[in-house]
């Protein structure tokens, strides 16, 4: 008997079997994307966008079409009156599909394809706008977005705060206040680490530019990451403009970097341990998940905090790089000969405030992520215009990173996220910050040497433990309650302002 | 206004938005199976097959049922109403669909999916007993799938031959007897060409298959393709263990070639004409015609003449390989500093029967598929038993070609055809061979100086013509008509064998 068979409601299986189908169409809908990004010619641009809004609109009818409705409300009632267990899967399955379905069902079609008509629109004009460096040209859009995103809330009523909706979406149950508790603590120990930073002598990086050979470069991260535990029995590695993993089950998880010669390490290096994090987190979920809303992980959140935690707190540490070392200078012969390991790690990890997020270092990327968040804060709750945010962008940037944009191109203009309309999606990069600490913590109780096994090229413990906690559950648990079954803790600064201070306090001298 | 929107019917307006529709799911599961032929890990197989199934059924239920019937019939009645021309593109749009609609519509849904379990168990049955050179592992599978395409033709009952249902499918309108007479005279007259090429000397050929850099074939074939008009802002050339031509709208078609780097002229650059030859075609369609039936070839013979006519006529020629000679010394110096563009030219279309029909050159081709198309047919009239079909095959192998396979997996079993269910198909090929040359002679009329612009690399004037005779009307005309429309003639053989022997006559001195 398969895992979902025991559940012996007629309603649910018919629902199952359903949601298994849209899941397929939501999975091919991903290759199409896929292959928007890595393969297709320019010229198939529009007829590629039919495509995916043909197959899209099908999915939201069916997905959210009144008889998916009942049939969910009696599978929840013949749950509660059969007494499933609340760890069963399939009580999993239900809160999670229910989440959806409302998503689906408290908004207008008609407001849907409204805002998918403005931002497609907002996006052509948002990259114009960056282009010609004039944020005038952007902004009537930008003013419609946050008007269509305060109506949005509406449909979510009643909230604490109108954040709060918007935040939802990508972080299920977690609260605006929470955040703000969570990023006052964070903004005020990062900004100080920062200026103790600035004021010890720089640590020199110039090597990390050197030229690495472009194809050395690729069989070099795949081979790694075929290493750590990346299975390409099931995934692949590709190349787009902007790299980002997605999967078409798990069975099926791609990844993409950059390759650039003179770019090794931010680009396919740390990009690939980054993806390779996600890649991990789907290729680890319970194959009884796969083609259900379990399948992927609990949130945007506890996803980042695994592409950071490889990325981070594997990728960037000591014992890491200098496992790294040789391998290096084994596929690259002489390019880092005057380098040390020690020189290597600590220009890897140099701090320095700059004015583009994807550019940032560990110690800075947060602060790109607040400043985005009350912006963000600011204009739903309409205490901030859109006129005004390109000041109030740079005034930030100033108190935070000691840093003024020369132009609104590196400033207010710089990501495309807000013209695609997604408002409530930055802070979960910061969140997976801190979460990534917290469960690097509780996972080092278990696998107390973690960090000699990584010095000795060994990752299947640190892999092992994070599948067996988090990667295996799936989207089972909301993330909130993830973190507190993993961990013990609710969210938690701490570690992760603490992991901070010792990492640069040693690498900068610092006294502090 | 669009060119559509002037047929003032609103059943026909209704249908023909909802066929764009079924088009763009077809175009996506097209998608679906190039990524699966080219990228796809390993993994993935089964995951795949389920996306793929389940779209399918989606099309099929969509496309077949009975209210696209009636917008169909509706449609037909105000076309006859309205008295739209025979050449309008609605009334070719008309016919085409409706081909494909009865051809759903009489088919049961129950013989579709048994036919679809039968083939699936077949198609492992075939890959194991190749394997095990077993061909009884097989037969039980191929018993059955000849005892179903029995059953599929009285579907369409009444016809004059039981195999031209099967036939109808891949070359609407082609009678068992047409291709029987024309099979006849190619057959004899083929078998005498090979047994007068046999008697003379053989021509060298080893030098083809010198070490060729793959990296640079890539280039070299890439730079071929584009330099003679396939439009890379609408396509793509990748490789995959067999060469396919697919389309995911004419603003996106996709090629497929193999790389080895000791057999480059048949795996990268002639399959990479041959492809291009389906590539060309379909990004000449009309682009009015994209997402309707009209987009694609108006059959498979129509499309495999313009596959060898870029293959064969074009790039077989004396006139190309002259053309191309100092192209190849650049890119791969001295590599054939010893072989002469004659030299080249004549062991490139060097003629030796063998037993694999995807290896076979331009003189034997035809007589496998000839073999297989009477096996076929003989099986289909019950004159032939599943268990005497492989002293069947080799029998005709050695009347044909004078050879005798030593075992199975080398005759009878090596095409997967069979095993899918593809019975009517392999004619096609032949077909398309015949069809070639008769479009070829009627274009040097316009352009009797073809081969000497092929021989100082321009291409245009071929290709133009081609867009505006063949191309750019799709599967507006069923095919024989577009011949006729095209050349003035019925299908004829005496153009093609008339060529074969000029061609063959000069390069093995034959006195006949």
């Amino acid at each position: 008997m398969g895992p979902w068979e025991q559940y012996t409601s007629e309603a649910f299986q018919t629902l199952f079997r359903e949601v298994q189908r849209f899941t397929r169409y939501v999975y091919i809908l991903h290759v199409l994307s896929w292959d928007q990004e890595t393969y297709m010619p320019p010229g198939a641009t529009e007829a590629r966008a039919r495509q995916i809004s043909t197959l899209a609109s099908l999915v939201h009818q069916e997905a959210s079409s009144p008889r998916i409705g009942e049939l969910l409300a009696q599978a929840e009632a013949d749950a509660q009156a059969q007494g499933w267990g609340p760890d069963s899967d399939a009580v999993g399955f239900l809160r999670e599909f229910r989440r959806r379905y409302d998503r689906m069902t408290k908004v207008p079609v008609e407001w849907v394809q409204a805002f998918s008509k403005l931002t497609s629109e907002a996006q052509v004009a948002w990259r114009q706008a960056r282009a010609e460096n004039n944020f005038a040209r952007f902004a009537p859009y930008l003013e419609r977005i946050v008007a269509m995103r305060r109506e949005y809330a509406q449909f979510f009523a009643p909230y604490d705060h109108i954040y709060d909706p918007l935040l939802d979406e990508f972080e299920p149950g977690m609260k605006t206040a929470e955040v703000q508790t969570v990023f006052q603590q964070l903004r005020e120990e990062q900004v100080r680490l920062i200026q103790a930073i600035r004021e010890r002598p720089q640590v020199p990086n110039a090597f990390l530019y050197r030229a690495f050979a472009v194809e050395k470069q690729r069989a070099f991260v795949r081979d790694l990451l075929a290493h750590i535990g990346f299975d390409f029995h099931r995934g692949r590695i590709d190349e787009s403009a902007h790299p980002f993993t997605t999967s078409f089950s798990i069975y099926d998880v791609r990844l993409t970097i950059r390759t650039a010669e003179t770019d090794f390490f931010r680009q396919a290096l740390y990009s690939g341990l980054h993806e390779m994090g996600h890649g991990l987190y789907i290729q680890g979920v319970d194959p009884a998940y796969d083609e259900t809303p379990l399948m992927g992980g609990a949130s945007l959140g506890v996803h980042e905090s695994q592409s950071r935690l490889w990325e981070n707190l594997v990728g960037r540490s000591r014992a890491f790089i200098t496992w790294l070392y040789p391998r290096l200078e084994q596929t690259f012969p002489g390019t880092l000969a005057d380098v040390s390991p020690e020189d290597l790690y600590r220009g890897i990890n140099r701090v320095e405030p700059s004015y583009i997020r994807i550019e940032a270092d560990e110690v800075t990327y947060n602060l790109h992520i607040m400043l985005r968040f009350e912006l963000e804060i600011a204009l739903l709750e309409g205490t901030l215009r859109v006129q005004d945010l390109p000041q109030a962008w740079n005034e930030r940037m100033q108190a935070y990173l000691g840093l003024t944009p020369p132009d609104d191109a590196h400033g207010v203009l710089q990501d495309i996220h807000w013209s695609q309309g997604a408002f409530g999606y930055f802070p979960t990069y910061a969140l997976g910050n801190v979460m990534g600490v917290q469960i690097w913590e509780r996972m080092t109780q278990d696998v107390p040497d973690a960090y000699e096994q990584i010095q000795a090229g060994r990752f299947q413990d640190v892999l092992g433990w994070l599948q067996a906690h988090i990667y295996r559950v799936g989207a089972k648990y909301p993330p909130k309650e993830l973190l507190q079954r993993v961990t013990g803790q609710s969210l938690q600064p701490k570690p992760y302002l603490d992991y901070l201070w010792r990492k640069y306090r040693d690498i900068y001298g610092l006294t502090a």
